[in-house]
């Protein structure tokens, strides 16, 4: 067989060659734009060609802070099909976590979105290896910013060169892009994609048994592209010349109803948190959404009630979908098998709320205490996976250690596996939050309290919340002589500077100490069900 | 990203861990045989474990001259597992060709059905490789027979060990399975697929916009699985964990009529001549086919009108793929775009009667007499195909260089290709006959004739046929001494022992002279339409 290697810059020719009439909807500050594969490739190009005038090089990493919009698109061929790195950045972390992991990366350019550039300003001083700044901009003119040197993409689009040839030398191995993913402890830790892994992931997604997008589907990833590439859907859905619908920034569950409802969106992803805001509107407006074949939900588990909610009341196809950062992320799917059909609706409902089934072309294992777990829907493990698409290290991180072993990637998930193969996570082994879809660290908080005068001892655990999953509540004990004197709000406003806001905890809780095990850590789950007590008070 | 190989291991795996209960339906000489994959997976692990035992060591070929059924499914996959190269052996061609395709192989050990002995007796004397010939037989004793040393397929079964471990030090390039294909002169050339390739085809024939075979599928290859792997249905149906239904020997289209409505048969695959005895069984007797998504049909082009029943008389989806051994085969498949769903039904008719677009995965050019075509549906040029799935070379054959280029496989079909990317073929640069989607070679035949005593000259062209697409009839030009003397029947029982029976030419012309170019070379297309009047009359 020939040895061609497995490269993004066959997927965007497959797009310009095959697909040039079909279309992206674009949603932008200014409103709906409308672009073809035609002309999204030669701006795509274009870009390629701008940021080869900028100095960029093989093997750069090009940094991205943006919404879900047409020239992110463009960015996620350009920067790849030019040899360089893709490194999308999450811009719901704190202005300190977006600063490390920009110089952690050692991102040579960044592009920017208008609204995001004042928390860019914020650590702009710190960072070093940035040359150049490029605002994704309707507007003609260029923004105020202290930010320099600055450009406008648009600008520097018109200046380019159409017909930019990518490199014909990338190999399949070479790395294509990278994003950060929340620690439970400390900084961020990057992980990197690769041409082939981009390639074999975005087939997953086309399989009639993963994702089945195609030519006829009209995808809308809600999920934002700062994380974990969409799940990889723009670059399937440009392959496959599937119509892509990306909605933009600060969108509302009304937005999200209403582009579904016009752009006549088949398949659709995003965090359990979006789906329950979407619901709500569904019982507010009224919107014909029986173009949807698919709601694709992973992040985090989606609640069994809104499953059910999803097909029976609104006979929409919900499906379960499980990943992290790590693996690209499409590892499971919940998707019924043929036989399954015979089960009674409730049975069904209890398999489809769970993780799923390995997609093909990864291999799982499943680790208890006394080696590989009984498929019996009982014992627990923790999930470990292996694969073209799985990462094997984290960038330049020492922390590699702690989830790769043997080959396989350790995902710090407690699940248990069926009969029939189906995987539902039942804890996880660190204690981060999950709050709309994001992770919190506990540790981070911990740490961050326990630093103020006052704090003797703070642990922080998560809290059921119906529209965001889980949100934080931090029990302190504070020093003999501050009892009575140091307040929750003084501890919020010592907190507020150093996260993001949505990090801030819900409740602060005073308490006379902190349970812990024999070798004196905290107990968090006897912590957990005491403060849930305290909570529904 | 982890760098695990791409192989089939996984692919059987899958099957065995995920989908136990899915079934194989098997006919063989004594009847319908169900297997599980679960039982699959141990026979699979029991044949390479008796294969090892006969001495079988990696890279080795095994020959295999088998129908479509179970035990061919398990050599499929026992032999690429454990890293020999899995030869299907084309059982149509003479037994002067397959003698030389297994000394070209050097097959170490061959596995036969009972009712292909007598054919490989006849070259037994000539075999210098083979240690060990295989009966696959459902009888409990093995047939009389002059092969030696021989054994009973299930007799080593049931003396192996169920619980074999497949190596894990296959390389994702390594030779999983060779196939050879007639050629134009002299004898048929070798195609090796790898790991990679098969995989990666397997996935294309996954993809929704691909065959999109899917765990809900019941699959029926009709093709033979000694023809480029049944399409690579059986590998993708396996990993898939896709109910097969193999049709075994000696079909008839009421069996395969019979059987799709039994087994509730969604997608099948073969070469027209087969779906042409189909439609005239439908029109003979009642069948409920309301079960099939798809018919895919290859090999050659299916006629318009044909396309046109199945869909609008019997409301079966028919769909056109194209493909050669060298493209493992899946290369081009004739999906409407979701936009051409409005065109009126004839234009939609002209679209799905070409070939179709390229798969995901494969790049595709064009090239014509100044350099690549217009995509106009006029310029006509050679169509050339590159991929991971398409063939680097002839395997040890000198022949290569006829068809390998600058790292693209020139296909010699001379094609167009419209404004919307779909292919259609319209001649071929060389003159082969597709005779029920085998190939004859006309320079063969030729060749042979001219050996004759008696002839002077010949030439073989194909006139169309209702049942096989093609058959060859000869134009001879007697020496003087022998016109009016040596007559058509002698000239057959001249090629009878050369040629597979279905080689020998439907008629044979004896004309004053062939139309021949300025260089001397026969003008085949004027002798075509000569043949075709004189047929005519």
């Amino acid at each position: 067989m020939m040895q061609t290697p497995l490269t993004m810059t066959q997927m965007m020719k497959r797009a310009e060659m095959f697909f040039p009439k079909k279309q992206v909807v674009s949603r932008t500050a200014s409103g709906i734009h409308r672009f073809s594969y035609k002309q999204m490739a030669e701006r795509t190009r274009r870009l390629a060609d701008s940021l080869t005038k900028l100095g960029v090089e093989k093997g750069d990493r090009i940094g991205t802070l943006a919404w879900n919009h047409h020239r992110h698109l463009e960015a996620y061929f350009a920067i790849p099909c030019m040899g360089a790195v893709l490194h999308t950045i999450n811009i719901r972390l704190s202005p300190q976590h977006i600063c490390y992991i920009i110089n952690h990366a050692e991102d040579k350019v960044l592009l920017v979105d208008p609204d995001i550039l004042p928390l860019l300003e914020k650590c702009a001083s710190e960072l070093h290896s940035v040359k150049a700044f490029i605002v994704m901009t309707d507007d003609k003119e260029l923004p105020e910013t202290t930010l320099s040197p600055i450009y406008h993409y648009e600008q520097l689009l018109t200046e380019s060169d159409p017909n930019y040839s990518f490199p014909e030398d990338i190999n399949e191995n070479d790395p294509a892009g990278m994003c950060y993913t929340s620690a439970t402890t400390g900084n961020p830790k990057g992980v990197i994609y690769t041409h082939r892994g981009i390639v074999l992931h975005s087939l997953a997604l086309g399989l009639a048994d993963g994702g089945g997008i195609s030519e006829r589907d009209v995808a809308m990833p809600v999920v934002p592209m700062f994380h974990v590439n969409a799940w990889g859907i723009p670059f399937a859905a440009v392959w496959f010349g599937t119509t892509l619908v990306l909605p933009g920034p600060y969108f509302t569950p009304k937005l999200l109803a209403e582009l579904i409802e016009t752009e006549k969106v088949t398949i659709t992803a995003g965090v359990p948190t979006i789906w329950l805001g979407l619901l709500k509107e569904l019982e507010a407006g009224s919107y014909d959404l029986t173009s949807l074949r698919a709601v694709l939900c992973g992040g985090s588990a989606a609640p069994k009630g809104m499953i059910k909610t999803f097909e029976q009341k609104y006979n929409i196809p919900f499906k379960h979908a499980y990943g992290m950062t790590e693996t690209s992320p499409l590892a499971l799917i919940s998707t019924l098998k043929s036989y399954q059909d015979k089960l009674d609706p409730e049975e069904k409902l209890e398999i489809r709320s769970k993780q799923g089934t390995l997609v093909p072309g990864l291999e799982l294992k499943i680790i208890g205490k006394d080696g590989e777990v009984a498929w019996d829907g009982k014992e627990m493990g923790e999930l470990a996976l292996r694969g073209p698409w799985i990462a094997s290290e984290y960038y330049k991180d020492e922390r590699t250690q702690d989830a790769f072993h043997d080959g396989w990637l350790y995902t710090g998930d407690v699940v248990t596996i069926d009969e029939e193969g189906f995987v539902k996570i039942v804890d996880r082994t660190k204690d981060l939050i999950k709050s709309g879809g994001e992770w919190i660290s506990s540790v981070d908080l911990e740490n961050a309290l326990m630093a103020h005068e006052a704090v003797f001892e703070a642990a922080v655990v998560a809290v059921p919340d119906a529209q965001w999953q889980e949100r934080p509540i931090a029990c302190v004990v504070l020093k003999e002589g501050f009892k009575g004197k140091t307040t929750k709000e003084d501890l919020v406003e010592f907190l507020k500077p150093q996260f993001a806001k949505w990090w801030i905890p819900d409740d602060i809780l005073f308490l006379e100490e902190i349970p812990k095990t024999s070798v004196g850590k905290f107990l968090k789950r006897t912590l957990r069900e005491q403060v849930q007590k305290e909570v529904q008070k």
